[in-house]
């Protein structure tokens, strides 16, 4: 089974109800960029894929950041004078700032008013706060929370620990026939926050599992790491290797209900950007393109000068454009199975396009080859119909010198690569093509 | 005589008559892609030129195709059970469908209609229908005839004739100074069709005819040929002078009313397709510019990769896009004397461009060249209004470094090519310009 | 003090106010191509910079112009039967055509009107009229009033002289760090005529005397010449030195009420061009930015084909887009401070552009520097307001690649060159840049 298998058999409805199971899965694990609940996480991810753990000593320098101390987290509340617990934890782990050194004591309101954190334009939603190279403690909570506080003593608790450890991340390397390489990226350091990114992370997975399961051209690496760091730690651990990337995705936000969104590589003309702007485009459903901007995702480190590599983002309603971001109300009603479903899908189609983008050389480049008598054509003229599955397969002829892949083809001419590769592979059936040399 | 004073001295509305004259005497013929219709045709043609006849053996192979058997017609009918002819081949050739085997027979309705074609969106038209590469017989008929067909029997006849014989081309080669060649091509294997292409036809012969009389700096070289398998057949017999071919225009559907289109060549950017640009933006009337595809007339053989000459196709509605196509309303009436006048003369205002666009270099090129003490600028300064002769002098004098040719300098001036031309040819009087050596 | 610093001290208020009195002083001054005008009006100038002052011999060839004769005169005027002076050079200096030659005789009205010229559109205005190039003798007066003139004897006198002399002009050089060259040039050619040009004079000599104040990197050479003979005088003599100019701007017409216009240079995509029209965009106020044409003023001559160099033009409302142009309208009232303070304001910042678009090399090319640990970057995550000075530093870091200067930086960005300029230096403190070496 070959990838243009894979994507008639597969029914996005169905793998969406899989990454959304294993989206519920991971939501209540709190994670941080180091620390158990990412090796959680890892343990469920790897029931889908054959995921390999690494872990990297607190202390290695990675470029120029160092490999933080590992982060744990048993407990944490605020008790009121009278001994009840107003915050907890226990009922939300984004009531703790992440990486929160531990504490343990009693503080009065004022003090304690400069660790906590609130929305007041949402006055139910708890914030997502973190202070990874700050030592710092603090709690979020809802406005409505603060404004009940009483100007008494409280006992704050945060029950965490912060030592000499590991970083670590997920991989997973699925061999293609070539050791050229499509890198997908997502980051997993989150803690229950559902769209951003168990949404990413559930997309990668089954991804990843769907194409365990096919002929694949390309060879896939695709990684589960903290943000920032964890893609600073990959690249320096694998520089070498770098170079077989040709081209990559980082996934992010792919489980709201909003328009898909592309933000293209820093080359902005990469195959990728061409390949994802083409399926967006042909789905026509609205969606927005944008340029590569230095902020963002992992696509920051890929990106950088002197990596400078092809890789783009693919998501749904950008960071920071919805309300619910980096808040409680990014929770699992938030990520829907049919936003699930069509990221899956449209991610799908670009493989789709990147496993097939070939350069043919036309055999019969002097004039039209005579598609008549090879029963490719037909063979009553004069209609006057457009006849379209002709014009697909004269596009492919007429570019395919050499210079033009068949994405080129399909968007000069402006037809879906679907429709120009099955017109190239009824050409290639009778020798009328024959694949390019490398 | 040169170019430019043909273009100042001929009136367009007199040839017009010309072409129409000319389309009036081919019209009734029955063309097909070979046989004695196609040499009739040429007959005419050569009352006007002196064209070459070319015939290439049934059989000939000519790259990927083979040159097919002669096709002739004496007659054809369909007579109902009384005798009478209730379709009739004299009346229009268009009711055989073109190139069908020879048939006699008694046959029923049922079997009858299997043979038939009409529009039933037009019923009053006959439509045009070929069978070019497969055997089979039809006729064509309006859709009102089709409907008093009763359910009797019916004799058909069609005394046709398929055998080996040749095909049958027109070329005419004009010399000019140097052996670089403007290709002007038209199909001329459509029976009793007025615009689609006796219009092509005519223009053709009428600017090879004014053509003959004039000093040119190119040759030239008209083609009548059949579609397809002429253009394939021209270029199989002329592949190694093919390199000679500079620029080109295929003719066609050059008489109805509708607004002027120029299909670019598959270069997308050759001379040719400036050229053409230039003239349909100056004359300031609605037209259509459009890129290359691989669909439509003999461009699509100039144009394949192996040869992807620089041949565009002036039309005015392109094929399929008016409903008369390919029918028997595509007759005398459909074209207007007025349209063929308008597509002669921007035919010949883009070959005057091409016979004028040179490269100049200015002889004085650090700062302006006094043109005051010339006789070439106003010699009182100050005025307000803006000097458009002295402003195209100067943007032939600031562009002629080398790399730009007139028509480059025409439209990155906003001005038109004959404009930029007298004022280039004023400077070159007062030894401002050489032309650029070769 | 460096250009930076300048910008922020300076208040172009003030100075435009110094720059207005200069206007001011100049306003009655009958100035001309050659003579004594002229010189009179760069005396002024030298109070404010020490300018040198060239005289080049009348007959001495420039390309292909010749040095003209030196022109002066004492008075004018046109009196009617009974003696009185209704046209009196004392009066307006536009009363006689410029270069006029001189004359004293008795004339019937029938002759006297070839040699007047008036605006009937604008019947209380004096038209500017100059006859350089070809000996003639004019008066310009109101077209009120050439309708009050009676058919009498009127006595026409013109006390000038045409003699060898010379032609003088201006120049400045303001050596900076390096020997390559900003030009700045203006035509300073024109008598009583506020905004073409004595705003430009105006805005050139407060240029050059603010500029002289302060440390440079680029040399500064300002030019007042007369227009067209000038720059070809100035550019035949210094055809050597050419070289040296890396930037230019021709100022004119610098004081109207309208909005700014640029006028790019020939090459149309040069520093200067990419500067000015980023300071422009970034003005947030109308403008226009318009294609090189060879017609203007001096930079006709410094983008002639040979030199082609990358010298726009500078201005308010274009010359002949203003009805009071060439008119004795364009006075003193015509001009606006505040035009002129903006004027001010945005040269500077264009040279502020050009003094410090130098390109870095990013010292951490490998994924992101870790800005937080050295104080640049919040050190508290995870916030979702845009954090626009951060995204400065990570823009400059991105595109530090050798390839980008902080001008293409800044546009790609969708920045201001300043903030760009802001961010590039606080990551120069921290070495994470260095200036690329040449």
């Amino acid at each position: 089974m070959n990838i243009t298998d894979l994507k008639q058999k597969v029914n996005p409805n169905e793998v969406s109800h899989q990454m959304y199971q294993l989206i519920s899965q991971l939501y209540p694990i709190c994670r941080s960029i180091t620390g158990n609940g990412f090796r959680e996480t890892l343990h469920w991810i790897s029931k889908h894929i054959e995921l390999t753990k690494h872990e990297v000593p607190t202390g290695t320098q990675v470029f120029d950041w160092t490999v933080p101390r590992e982060w744990n987290i048993k407990d944490a509340y605020i008790k009121n004078s009278k001994g009840e617990k107003i915050i907890d934890f226990k009922k939300s782990n984004l009531h703790v700032v992440n990486y929160s050194v531990p504490i343990h004591q009693k503080i009065l309101l004022d003090e304690l008013n400069k660790h906590l954190f609130t929305l007041p334009e949402h006055p139910d939603w708890i914030p997502y706060r973190t202070s990874y190279y700050k030592e710092s403690w603090g709690f979020c909570l809802s406005h409505n929370q603060l404004l009940e506080l009483e100007d008494e003593e409280y006992e704050v608790c945060i029950d965490s620990s912060l030592e000499n450890g590991y970083l670590t991340y997920g991989e997973y390397y699925l061999k293609g026939d070539k050791p050229d390489e499509v890198l997908i990226s997502c980051h997993a350091c989150h803690p229950s926050l559902g769209n951003d990114n168990l949404s990413g992370i559930a997309l990668s997975t089954f991804l990843a599992k769907y194409l365990s399961q096919i002929n694949l051209s390309y060879s896939y690496r695709f990684l589960f790491i903290p943000g920032t760091i964890g893609s600073i730690t990959w690249l320096s651990l694998n520089e070498s290797q770098v170079q077989n990337i040709k081209h990559g995705l980082v996934l992010t936000c792919v489980g709201d209900s909003g328009k898909s969104t592309y933000k293209k590589s820093r080359r902005g003309d990469a195959e990728i950007d061409k390949a994802v702007t083409h399926v967006l485009k042909h789905s026509r459903q609205e969606h927005d393109i944008i340029d590569f901007f230095p902020y963002g995702y992992d696509e920051r480190q890929f990106c950088s000068p002197a990596f400078n590599l092809p890789v783009g983002c693919f998501m749904r309603t950008p960071h920071s454009c919805y309300p619910e971001y980096h808040t409680s109300a990014d929770n699992l009603d938030f990520v829907k199975p049919q936003s699930l479903a069509d990221s899956f899908s449209k991610c799908l189609s670009t493989l789709h396009i990147l496993e097939n983008n070939k350069k043919y050389l036309n055999q019969n480049p002097k004039c039209e080859p005579q598609l008549g008598k090879r029963g490719l054509y037909g063979a009553i003229g004069g209609q006057t119909d457009t006849k379209i599955t002709e014009l697909a397969m004269l596009w492919v002829l007429n570019l395919s010198d050499g210079d033009h892949g068949l994405l080129d083809i399909a968007d000069r001419a402006g037809m879906s690569f679907d429709f120009i590769n099955k017109a190239a592979n009824a050409l290639l059936k009778h020798d009328l093509l024959i694949e390019k040399p490398e």
